[in-house]
């Protein structure tokens, strides 16, 4: 809860004070009204805190203890869902890691920040229905300076839903994209209903975990949900235009292009290089994921060749070569971005040459900042490498590791605007 | 060339001494005999340097001076193979970056550490027609604490080309691995003759760049090289018995496996985590790559009981749960080291629950030096997962970001080893 704008009132019998708040021995002993409740305290004393919590008149909670059918207690889970039923309270939880707003700093994960760093502010939000699974990840993305909007960890579903979330997350001006990792759909119907309505406002990118045979008796073990055939939900994401993918790199990668980039108008992709073999290996990428190859129009080319050296090379790739400085790369995307037979850039960028400076930063990131076309950067490489990597993805510049990936994102991009 | 144990002489006609070392202003001024010359001068120098060269009977030349045939001068090149033949001058390059070897520190490569960090000692080596794509790989795989062997770049291939290198490395025991990045292949019966020998004894994996029909025009004006047909390539790779991979991350994935781990007996893998959704996502990819999933044994499965909290979940995944420790990890993995009807160990470890600690690192580390089978790691997260995965591959464990990567390695592994 660092940072977060509240009034905290902690609430333990044996304490008088919690990291300087004054402690109560229960809800009922705050005077003011409370507006959410976060139980964290042993099964058992649950269903007492959350009676209390009915009598303060609380209409929302997130628990985060477990004990509940993911262990086969099927018995409590229902006695405290009928109690929430009655009371109309709203929960997040049973058996959740809790939940954060990168906007907001609201933050009830239970992980400290030494170990799970939490994201800058971004416009993907992520529903998750395995905690640790997401908390990995949420310290991968702040690793990697990409942004996040929420990250919900909902656990067992008692009360609210993924469908529930999703419905929420639609009206969100702080979401642009939602990705989704789930096991099991709790209520098919609605599920179907309202996603069909959520894709229609926003992309909705899902990952869905127990597709085979044995993943799906994993599943039973873990988040105790059924995972059901896939084949049926393969259909059942089709139909409500769910993008699927097959890996959560796969997921976030596209939603950060579609958070950071404008709408390409076509596939046409051109190469833009300092290192010769990459531009080989990213045309090899472009033409094996069915993307087209730009031809620079001759304007361009004659324009190019009288602003660079003679031993550049001006096709698909662009090979700035060895000795290619900032400048150079500023150049050519100017030109690229007002070539017309070009819809989408691929920068590949080999820092270890001497001549490539920190400043190609600030080349990549304002002509970016124009809006125009996506400009997608590949940067490979060690610490200078990962600087400029992380520098870039800090201006909202989408950086890649690796060809192969950016591609791949390039690519799914594409089919999900349907180009 | 710092840390490598020889007698420098730099040679220029302006300077009395270089970074120390008294410089010549020619090689004939040099009274000691002379093992190998290093040329970095303007190409239209070249070739009186190589002729004093060839007077001072210097037997190994490295070329880095490019402004040969791959800009279209043929004429130069030819001139200068012709002198390299007469004298029997073996050449590495011309326009190639240099080489390195990270035994004996030999560094001919002109790019400073500051922008391309060397790698530790390792077992595997790269040779690679294109500087650039080396150079920043070789700097990754640095920022990753992988080892290296030697790392050649050869250019043009004037004199040596990819075959030689291969034969030189079949035969260097610093080498367990090789791969290659070719765009095209020099002489075609020397590299069939040559791969069909060398792979027999090491692992040779390969990435054909230009294998689109854009890729390979690109190729034109890059090496000069013709790509030629790769439906031809592919047949040759395989009749050579070469691992063919279609990219660069793969390429060094599976050098390493089969550099670090032992050959597994069969394809059966079980998967162990302390992430619930992880272990599903990990049965899914196992299955998807057409891998076995292993089933414990259930004299395996009671003696994991008895040591293992009731919550914990011993099936494929084996899931140590969210309050998982150290020792939760070292008890699981050596009982799965002693069973039988597990062939390959996919350790998924979410280090961002607090109960694991730094000493996870000696855990599987010192479970892995028994050598019994490959135990295969994946960490997700930010700093702390970094430094355990940057930890575990200085002990030589194989340690992956993310769940795909490290199962397709597997599976490569796996079709290596014709399992």
């Amino acid at each position: 809860m660092n940072n977060y704008k509240a009034k905290i009132y902690p609430i333990n019998p044996h304490e008088q004070q919690i990291i300087g708040y004054k402690c109560y021995p229960s809800i009922l002993a705050i005077p003011d009204p409370i507006d959410l409740a976060i139980i964290c305290i042993p099964e058992k004393l649950v269903l007492q805190a959350v009676n209390e919590c009915a009598k303060k008149k609380v209409a929302n909670l997130i628990i985060i203890s477990s004990g509940y059918s993911e262990i086969g207690n099927k018995k409590d889970e229902e006695e405290l869902k009928k109690v929430l039923e009655k009371n109309k309270i709203k929960l997040m939880g049973v058996n959740c890691l809790g939940n954060y707003d990168a906007h907001t700093k609201f933050d009830s994960m239970f992980i400290p920040t030494s170990r799970l760093k939490r994201p800058k502010p971004g416009y993907i939000s992520f529903i998750s229905q395995s905690g640790a699974l997401g908390a990995a990840i949420l310290d991968l993305m702040a690793f990697n300076n990409y942004g996040i909007s929420k990250f919900i960890s909902y656990g067992n579903a008692t009360n609210l839903d993924e469908s529930d979330y999703l419905e929420y997350l639609s009206k969100d001006p702080n979401t642009k994209v939602i990705c989704m990792y789930i096991e099991g759909v709790k209520d098919g119907n609605k599920f179907m209903n309202i996603t069909k309505q959520v894709s229609i406002k926003k992309p909705v990118i899902i990952l869905k975990g127990g597709k085979s045979e044995g993943g799906s008796k994993a599943v039973m073990s873990h988040t105790g949900s059924m995972a059901g055939s896939y084949e049926v939900y393969k259909a059942v994401f089709k139909q409500c235009n769910l993008f699927e993918v097959n890996s959560l790199e796969e997921m976030f990668n596209l939603a950060r292009l579609l958070e950071n980039t404008v709408k390409p108008k076509g596939t046409k992709v051109q190469v833009i290089t300092n290192g010769g073999g990459y531009g080989v290996i990213g045309i090899d990428n472009v033409v094996k994921n069915d993307l087209k190859l730009a031809e620079i129009y001759l304007r361009t080319k004659n324009e190019l060749k009288s602003k660079l050296p003679p031993l550049v090379s001006i096709n698909n790739p662009i090979d700035l070569i060895g000795d290619a400085n900032d400048e150079r790369f500023n150049i050519t995307i100017d030109k690229c971005l007002k070539d017309n037979n070009i819809d989408i850039l691929l920068v590949l960028l080999l820092p270890q040459t001497p001549l490539i400076t920190e400043n190609i930063v600030n080349v990549i990131s304002k002509l970016n900042g124009l809006n125009k076309k996506p400009i997608i950067v590949v940067c490979t490489g060690g610490l200078f490498a990962q600087k400029i990597k992380s520098d870039l993805e800090l201006k909202n510049v989408i950086c890649f590791n690796h060809i192969t990936n950016a591609v791949e994102s390039i690519k799914n991009m594409c089919n999900y605007y349907k180009l």
